[in-house]
């Protein structure tokens, strides 16, 4: 199953939000209709927003004809524009823009049709990327796991957050299909429950067998030696290796410190943002508050209760074991380990 | 509003599993009906089923007649077996029934309503003690607080969870009555929600400043520097100063510990088990799969996927800067502090 595809001139995709009861899709050639998309998690996960962005720009592109051609470059540009908005932390989706960016930018503003399919076949090479650079993380990333080994892992950085396989549950199906994985304990990961509600979907397509805990139990199972270690995705990093991913991620990095647990995080080199130094600046995203006091369709908290929910957090560097990318496995001081990565500097604009 | 109130032969509660939505009582006279509300979480809070189990003897007594003195004895130990199965981790439980133990070993099997009127004292000055315990605690507490001070708690020990104003909450109300209180933030407390549910309304009805945050996000505020301390309630303390307390608390300890932010205890010293020498043999009460997976009214996680979901942890003595009893404050090393308390050696049983 895959969460997106392109199939003649419009995008398919799965709509997350109605998971794990409906496997309902959704197919558009509205480029507002993907961004809302984006918006309301229905397409999620840093490298699929990325994705899903790049050909949102090219079906924006595909509704322009010949007799529009002056006005094409304003349109796609507050078409970027758009997407840009829809969601804050992920950088992979400003990666992905900017390279449509380039595309547009490059534009000698000849022919339409010329332009569409430079933007279409970007964002299909940007998706081919993405299943590529998934494989080559997981193939990295097992390598680091103990035979017989029980991950915990958070959120749900697997195949409907990405192209491909899953970057953290890449690794986790990987080792499974190479008879090293014991067990793999999922955070439900409130309030959003992609845990519950996608991770565990997966690992059940996949057959996997697999634990669900509420996030408060992770804590539980490293103190009983349960874990051997935590695997998590990432939203943005920065070039010091903090990590900015789902919030719960901190807690779980600092418990796993306290535990004597690695603590890895699964990441395409898009991840990576190279204008950001340390993660202080990675801009947050608060979400509302109706998703804590009312997400599942019952109130659960009294009127007007004060809420405070960031969809992220940021783990520094010095929790972080390794950060395993498609190009490798960086290790502390990741300072000069991601300086020497070959990360296309889409991103600086 | 009183959790529960006895009234013309009654037992008179709130239905705790419906607040915030409802505030719903329920009036009765049949034991089975309260083991029930127990089981269910109707009434809950260590302190409160305690007392309600109390109650709940005095009611099965009162169910007798004359004509049934022979019978008397059998029937409330196996009223007594039923309420000490209701739930397996707080302790207060059990004292509070092996109080009406005693009063039921102390009986000539003479006078019924003398045994009825025995009974029901007991269970009286139990819930009145518990309400003095309270107040001590509360007035003990707060005066490990600095001025100005923001408090995290989780789940609720506050006035629904006990016969009084509460422990741990029952701190923080009193730290906002003497104008030291600047915030409250509360984890929701995953599955059931007592901190969204119970904590939230409370602080509502308190009129006090109070945030509500997923569990996830505890630790993020800890990093901001946003928590001075964190007071938690106790479902069990063993000798060594080891705490049992609803799930989460030991991953608050640990994320506490690592912040360098005080994390106290609060508890009445019904709830200090004699019997335990350390933490490792309190039993931990396991929930239904269904409170995780559709404790919303709604399913959120895929069907038959494996559920861990403990009610409890126990936070090893390490962690905790002090447990606040109506005794006293008690410091590290816990193990000769908690020895010279007068405890009630009814647990001893």
């Amino acid at each position: 199953m895959k969460p997106l595809e392109w199939i003649d001139g419009r995008l398919k995709f799965l709509d997350q939000t109605k998971l794990p009861l409906e496997e309902s899709f959704c197919e558009t050639d509205d480029v507002v209709f993907i961004a809302d998309a984006i918006k309301r998690l229905a397409i999620r996960g840093a490298p699929l927003i990325g994705i899903a962005a790049a050909y949102g720009v090219a079906l924006a592109s595909l509704s322009l004809n010949r007799s529009m051609i002056k006005d094409a470059r304003p349109h796609l540009l507050s078409v970027l524009d758009l997407l840009s908005s829809t969601r804050p932390t992920a950088v992979n989706l400003f990666w992905a823009l900017e390279r449509q960016r380039r595309v547009l930018d490059a534009w000698q503003s000849d022919s339409i049709t010329g332009l569409q399919d430079n933007l279409l076949n970007e964002a299909k090479l940007i998706h081919q990327e993405d299943v590529e650079m998934c494989e080559r993380i997981s193939s990295i990333g097992v390598e680091l796991l103990p035979n017989d080994c029980s991950i915990l892992t958070h959120c749900n950085a697997g195949a409907l957050a990405t192209g491909g396989r899953g970057t953290a549950v890449g690794i986790i199906t990987k080792a499974w299909e190479l008879g090293r994985l014991k067990h793999v304990y999922m955070d439900e990961t409130r309030p959003l429950l992609q845990g519950a509600r996608l991770t565990a979907w997966e690992m059940k397509q996949a057959k996997i067998p697999a634990t669900l805990i509420v996030d408060n139990t992770a804590a539980v199972l490293m103190q009983q030696r349960k874990i051997d270690a935590v695997i998590v995705g990432a939203d943005r990093i920065a070039m010091n290796g903090d990590v900015a991913n789902k919030v719960g991620t901190y807690s779980l990095a600092v418990l796993a410190k306290h535990h004597g647990i690695p603590f890895y995080v699964a990441a395409p080199v898009s991840t990576i943002d190279v204008r950001m130094g340390t993660g202080k600046d990675i801009p947050i995203e608060e979400r509302d508050a109706r998703e804590v006091t009312e997400s599942f369709g019952k109130r659960t908290a009294p009127e007007s209760v004060h809420v405070y929910s960031p969809a992220f957090d940021v783990t520094p560097h010095e929790f972080i074991t390794a950060i395993v990318t498609d190009q490798g496995v960086h290790r502390p001081p990741f300072s000069a380990s991601l300086k020497r990565l070959n990360v296309r500097r889409e991103h600086a604009g």
